[in-house]
């Protein structure tokens, strides 16, 4: 199988665009007409470049409103076809993606379509070129690969032979069982896109908003394992038009677009070559094992003083390095401040930040070798200051993401401690209950392929949220048993929280660290005992509390009287309780969950008004 | 008629979006659920501050899944209604405005909605509030403004009347004859939005999409013509959902929101109230009278150099200011040197660029009137420095935009200059075709509406075009006979050559002035000999324009010799020439129209590619 990519993903001259996919891992490419017109150089240059970058040319595309015309609109199609096959030629590829026909012009008809296309193979074989068929969703007659599939099978050529888009597939809702009946040898190009699930008209849908497989919500895995079971190994190609991507790098995009499809042909259940290329199927990690801070020895005390508020203790301190370990329950909170060491050189780029996360997982072994197949480089730290040889690959922001041995008790960086025998912990707090973090669109759709590949995670439904600033969008991600999750913010509006935390950090950073606790009002009296300062909301939100859920004034009294957030869904209510921001970016929020399976939000508009209210000041 | 606006059109904390709302004109505000929840202060503290900015609560909203429930949710509905009204009461208002149920719990049946608005009514009535029921687009069972009607009818209940919006009813393309049927009276409130044509969910589109009448594509004039002739009087107001005005100023969008309301109840052909606040009627402009460059006298020589080349010539010289015109057929370009000027106010922010345009008017004084009407600010230059004494508005990115006086000739203006008698014209260009401006989407957005509100203008529909480094979003305007054109220009990507003239001009700027000529091939041929630098075409454009269009051999050579790009539409053929950017930021296009209406958008991605190219350098 060949991984491929249309030139239409990225962004950037022709030139650049080449570049960008060779280097990504591809071995084959889709030329558009456009690639071409906007080229400042000769077809034979552009073969030269493609050879010189060990890049075959899959298919050339796309060749619109070709069948179903009546005279003298058919012969005119035909005339143009033949013109196309002679740019083919110089650029040295054999097939030509012809998309169902969208013009007012054309007429309907299976039996006159598959005449016109066995004209055409009968015109194609003649210079040894091929020809495959798509049903675009918005064709005028044809836009379900069943008609396609017909029309192909009775054109009854060895020349023409079928294209299947996931993207226009799933965006008519057709059922995949069909697929079933073509034989692989009869698909000729099998062409992958995801997308969010949006309701709008196909075409501005699948212009805009198209994304990798694993960045969207169809279930390319479904059409993937159907894919397999045909026998198809022909190109395997990814045709994706995003707004973000356009404009993006063109570098970082080719990456994690060859990382989606090797994602995608080995995320189905049934994976047929069990060769070189299969990959580890990994378990999902269980729960955040800990949490570094990259900071100072400044800013080291402000942190602990806030960590000291909410109950946190210095639990143990490493024994070669200048680095500390804060806990309470399950949580572990570290502080790097060592010298020359990775998170002092994030620090130095992005100022008091979360610099790595620390994931429980099995099967680290596995796990590595699985990043590997999706082109992460796993890094182990550096060598000479890293002593626990945890294995990582960077995720949000460049940040870490650190695969931690759970089989192991104690873990072995915990074995890299001194540990104070005299601390009790007082666990209020017992777990990361997830993760908030500020990112770009582009990032974030980034990070979305991120978690889902690597650390077999789920996204739920994207929400909007309303900032005094703009929209800001919210997308969470959890493991299958909710034991990891982290939810990622993007805004285009430059004033939004999301936006200034961005500025803040001069890059994607953490926005809020939740924890967990299984009594908020204890937990929020200790705090408040200790004058920690909390957002605070205001005195109609809970009045509208109130008229919204069923609850005493009593407990309407305690929530006002500690700054305690409440919600309710069909399983359950939770609680959210906020500091205020930790040098202008980051905060803690402390949770209960009873039931409950979002992350609170209804409450988001009221809290992003107190934050912004504070970033004023 | 009570102008009015909802809260949540605009920016920014609660406080902000009243001062924005007040300064604006507005005497209405809509208050939402969300700001009093969102707002740090009691209802009685948002009372005062709306009656020291002499706002009238005219309804709060939105009160929903209200009618048609079965119990126990019924009774629960009532109960909610009832603590709305301890709320309302609070905040002064008497108007509570219910959207149609969107519920699962929510049974169908007129009748049986109608019974639960007349027991509302009863209720309300009770404590001297008002209901104004409104069908949402996504109502599960009520999204049509008849059934509403007719619900409200059959409520035969004085405190229930109707709510309707132009957005709900557009987008279920409702007709609007019905609308003839219904008592002024009845009507309680009438809320006002347009939005672009988009083909998406009823939902997504209002949350998003939505804009002030006369910057979308909705018949808001039909709409209106039908209010008015209801006799309806009551508030009339803007309900819009806009991701660009969330995140923008909210003052300018106050205001933008203001004028398009002015502009909306005045639009329609039949205003019944003739009175104080009629706004005169007034003819579209002619054409381009002239255009106005700031610049320093370096860059004035370059630039003369390039006007020579084009064929202009220094046709006057102004008798008191550092001010130069050339010209050629009925084009004139004013350079503008003058120290202390406007123009090198102007220069000192942006650069070389173009400070004013002047267009060609009947009826000035008729304008300057519709102008205050519509709460432009109308100037007339330094009155120190400035004599011509032409009034003008301020346009896209703060530019002017003079009306001169069409029935004086020679124009006023061309009175102050000392005429060069020796100057021959060499009228190769004959008139300016039309000017193409770069700006970001919200200054679009306003800029549309004064093109509109001020002259008449119609916008085309937006088209999007491919650069190198991401999406453009293009949108043309003109008068009704194409006398005067603006195409206007806008990116969310930061790489897209109209962002990076977006950079260099520091702010909204013109990317092109195209000048038409009647003689594409002599106009070439003459800037070539006086070796003017044009902007190239790949050889690959002309090899696929030979296969799209009958050209003769003979045509593509001359096309290719000189640059020349073409295409063609049902009406006829287009050529299109343009040089290279001056200063990194605008360039000239020659144009030859031979019946062609648009605007060579098909050739955009090639001519971005070449600019892209260009500004890489």
């Amino acid at each position: 199988m060949i991984y491929s990519i249309a030139t239409v993903c990225l962004s950037g001259t022709f030139r650049e665009r080449i570049e960008a996919i060779a280097k990504a891992g591809f071995r084959g490419i889709e030329i558009f007409e456009s690639d071409l017109i906007t080229h400042n150089g000769s077809v034979k240059e552009i073969r030269r470049m493609l050879d010189d970058h060990g890049l075959e040319v899959v298919t050339y595309q796309p060749f619109r409103d070709f069948e179903g015309l009546p005279a003298p609109y058919r012969q005119k199609a035909f005339d143009r076809a033949e013109r196309k096959f002679d740019l083919m030629e110089a650029l040295g590829t054999d097939l030509l993606m012809v998309c169902s026909n969208t013009s007012p012009h054309a007429l309907g008809g299976i039996q006159r379509a598959a005449d016109d296309f066995h004209e055409l193979g009968e015109r194609a074989s003649k210079r040894n070129m091929r020809i495959a068929y798509e049903a675009l969703a918005w064709g005028k007659y044809v836009y379900d690969y069943r008609d396609s599939w017909e029309i192909v099978r009775r054109a009854n050529h060895d020349a023409v032979g079928l294209c299947l888009d996931t993207f226009h597939i799933f965006s008519r809702q057709t059922e995949l069982d069909t697929m079933l009946n073509i034989p692989g040898d009869r698909i000729f190009l099998v062409q992958v896109a995801d997308a969010p699930s949006l309701s709008m008209d196909h075409l501005s849908w699948s212009r805009h908003y198209r994304c990798f497989p694993g960045q969207g919500d169809l279930p390319i895995d479904h059409f993937v394992a159907n894919m397999h079971a045909t026998g198809y190994d022909g190109p395997f190609s990814l045709e994706i038009f995003n707004d973000q991507f356009r404009a993006g790098s063109a570098e970082k995009t080719a990456r994690d677009g060859y990382r989606s499809l090797v994602f995608a042909n080995h995320a189905a259940e049934k994976t047929p070559d069990e060769d070189a290329t299969s990959i580890p199927v990994v378990s999902p990690p269980r729960d955040i094992e800990f949490i570094e801070f990259a900071l100072n020895d400044t800013e080291k005390k402000s942190l602990t003083k806030l960590l000291s508020q909410l109950g946190f203790s210095h639990a143990a301190t490493h024994k070669k390095k200048h680095v500390e370990l804060w806990r309470q329950g399950n949580i572990n909170l570290v502080m790097n401040m060592e010298p020359d060491s990775f998170a002092q050189n994030f620090h130095q780029h992005h100022g008091v930040s979360v610099c790595a996360v620390g994931m429980t997982c099995d099967n680290v072994k596995d796990m590595v070798e699985r990043a590997k197949k999706l082109e992460f480089t796993p890094v182990y730290g550096n060598p000479n200051t890293d002593t626990h040889g945890i294995p990582a690959i960077y995720g949000p922001g460049e940040s870490l993401l650190y695969m931690v041995d759970g089989s192991e008790k104690p873990a072995h960086w915990e074995r890299e401690f001194q540990w104070h025998s005299d601390v009790e912990a007082q666990a209020f707090l017992n777990k990361v209950d997830h993760i908030a973090l500020s990112m770009s669109y582009e990032e974030m759709l980034h990070s979305v392929l991120v978690f889902r590949s690597m650390f077999s995670m789920r996204t739920m439904p994207t929400v909007n949220v309303t900032d005094p600033g703009g929209l800001i969008r919210s997308q969470a991600l959890q493991t299958p048993d909710r034991g990891v999750s982290f939810t990622l913010n993007s805004s285009q509006a430059s004033r939004t929280v999301s936006s200034r935390i961005l500025d803040q950090y001069a890059g994607t950073g953490v926005n809020h660290i939740a924890l967990s606790t299984k009594d908020i009002f204890a937990t929020a009296a200790f705090m408040d005992a200790q004058q920690t300062t909390t957002l605070p909301a205001t005195v109609n939100y809970y009045d509208d509390l109130a008229a919204r859920f069923d609850l005493s004034d009593e407990t309407i009294a305690k929530l006002k009287r500690f700054n305690i957030l409440y919600d309710e869904d069909e399983n359950g209510s939770f609680y959210q309780l906020y500091t205020t921001l930790f040098a202008g970016r980051f905060c803690f929020e402390i949770v209960q969950r009873n039931g409950y399976t979002g992350f609170g939000a209804a409450n988001s508009q009221m809290r992003l008004a107190m934050q912004a209210g504070e970033m004023a000041k």
